[in-house]
């Protein structure tokens, strides 16, 4: 057995760690010649420059981030009982939540597993591990997952952005067993269809959960617009709750599909309408021809994807915000969302305010939200909670 | 019939009036001999410099927000039916939002009231004028309020600090009939008791009715603290949702002989107890004796009152988040917040990290929340968003 690799910080540099911060910057690390040898993802013992261990962490000398703290102890056994304890921690979180076991089980840093996400389809698991030391581990996390769970199917779900600036290669292939077409979930009393090896994120957008409640609570009686509608989940939440009619805009044939047959699931296929479109170019039709709804609802694909793009994606939800408030009846609710990591959440706030004024619109902010509780944020991280959500009320 | 006075803008001073910043500040305002002269409350025709109508506004030469914006129109007359337009807007959305007559009806700025505060407990109203404006306005507010409510009583409960900033006196007196002992209202399913002549607020915080339903939705099973419990509101719901045995703590008499009246009405008295005590006290002793519970909420009064005081306001946010972490039980939730209006949410934020890091805790947040959707926030005041709470899970 090989002694465990030591990395060094530079001095001075210990405070944020010994706070309880996770994460290590590259250029806090003494970066000698075997610091940079070590392979991506091999696990370390991180130390202050006095030598005072930090904890156990994930070592990636490529990265900005540079190590990623998985334990207190310097020494931690990372094997599969330390993932079955983070995992039953999590789980016992997600049941008390929760009344159906679909949910977002894992979510990265704060439960504990930087670079790991897992989302729990009752009985099929879809992984996504973001850094490469989670990478690296992808055997001992399955085991720990088939001794929790004993999930029928694992998908491994690899195709994020995130793992090509970890220089992970992108693949999507199930680890155990398959499930075959659409699986079907529940979520605030409605039923839905998700599919896990095509769809987006790891096939359902179990974020919006709480916030598709605060708006399908103020739908009734109201015709309703869901853009981006993916498969449905705003839309036939609505419907359940007693929209009179809801009309669902997307690009993607497939997600489409599945919003329709859900939609009939939930016996309100006759009042919702699923059509493919270009939201902002739908958005100006129904605009020019005087449609107006009670609900809108905008939660569109990040429009920020990195740093650079801040400028154009802000601009993008000003138009996004101006649109929707045009088609908002007087009276009526508008529920808009940026999943932007780099859109902070006032400079959010800000772009929607000028697209209401944009619109001529008054009204006020009911509600701000993040995302679900099964998406929880590391103390340490807070900008690590990328979704920001408004409902409003327009006068 | 006098022409209505006009206030004039400095130059460039115009452009966040006409982007629907509903206030104008004293340094921005050319403060003539004239404008000086008029009595604080004044109704004015707000002018840009270059004489383009900005609005009809409440004036009050003597205060750092020396114009309030009422409409859009220079002209607005503003009536009983100006008020009845207003209080209708606002008496819809929370009947949509609500499945009882209790609740904030108008919250200032964001329902169109420029410092004013109306709280429904059903056929009784109780008000708040908060600027010279609005105060000059009271019977006209009242009359519309009759229109829109009839109400048995209507309390003028004056007594708020912020009245002194704007020069008006302090007092608490029916405008309309009595209400004799306290009020049962319905929150969330549960029933509480307010007293609207001696409470605080207004004798109830509805500001928590979204966050007490969180709280109570994790309570199943657990021993609950309630810190700063006034009139039960957390712990009541938190019992009747299976906590198997509550601990109110505050230091009025008046606010814990509610809550055990209130605990009784629900049929959960057995499993509330309710204790007079100083909570920084209280904890310490509950710490040092080993006690632990699976839920802990701590909804202090505002530490800090004014801009001098965040520091050391900033302070005793990290000591409570320290003291409350200490009793809150491995796996268990903690449920803080600040009704400050100048602690910042970031700050409070780090303050209740630093405080989970005294005390030897990690965990996650849950969700992040700020005021219930009947406290609704002007769009371009969000730092009028006064409470900021965080519910964690702890490990």
């Amino acid at each position: 057995m090989t002694a465990r690799p030591a990395i060094q910080l530079k001095p001075g540099t210990h405070r944020r760690a010994m706070s309880g911060h996770p994460w290590v910057y590259s250029n806090e690390i003494g970066m000698t010649a075997e610091a940079k040898a070590l392979a991506p993802g091999t696990i370390v013992r991180l130390l202050a420059h006095d030598g005072r261990p930090l904890g156990t962490a994930m070592f990636n000398p490529r990265t900005l981030i540079a190590a990623r703290l998985l334990a207190a102890a310097p020494d931690a056994v990372i094997d599969r009982d330390f993932f079955v304890h983070r995992l039953e921690r999590a789980k016992a979180l997600r049941d008390r939540l929760y009344g159906a076991p679909h949910y977002r089980l894992i979510h990265a840093e704060a439960d504990g597993l930087p670079g790991a996400v897992i989302d729990r389809y009752g009985d099929v698991a879809a992984m996504q591990l973001n850094s490469a030391g989670m990478d690296g581990l992808t055997e001992t996390l399955a085991a720990a997952l088939e001794a929790v769970l004993s999930p029928a199917a694992i998908l491994l779900r690899n195709d994020s952005g995130a793992r090509s600036l970890e220089g992970l290669p992108l693949e999507t292939r199930w680890l155990k067993g398959e499930a075959h077409g659409p699986i079907e979930i529940a979520e605030n009393g409605a039923r839905f269809l998700a599919d896990l090896g095509q769809g987006q994120k790891t096939g359902w957008f179990f974020d919006q959960r709480e916030n598709r409640a605060s708006v399908a609570a103020l739908a009734e009686g109201h015709r309703m617009l869901d853009l981006y509608c993916y498969a449905g989940g705003f839309a036939i939440q609505a419907a359940l709750a007693g929209a009179v009619q809801t009309t669902g805009i997307d690009r993607s044939e497939p997600a489409l599909a599945l919003a329709a047959k859900a939609a009939d699931l939930n016996g309100v296929g006759k009042r919702c309408r699923f059509a493919r479109g270009e939201v902002f170019t739908e958005l100006e039709r129904l605009r020019d021809g005087g449609e107006r709804f009670g609900v809108v609802v905008a939660d569109p694909p990040a429009f920020v994807k990195s740093k650079k793009d801040v400028g154009a994606g802000s601009r993008a939800y000003r138009k996004l915000a101006r649109l929707s408030a045009s088609v908002t009846a007087p009276g009526g609710f508008l529920f808009i969302a940026s999943c932007s990591h780099n859109m902070e959440a006032n400079a959010f706030a800000e772009e929607v305010r000028r697209g209401l004024q944009d619109a001529g619109r008054t009204g006020r902010i009911l509600r701000r939200s993040d995302a679900a509780a099964d998406h929880p944020v590391h103390p340490a991280l807070p900008e690590s909670a990328y979704l920001k959500a408004e409902l409003l009320q327009l006068d």
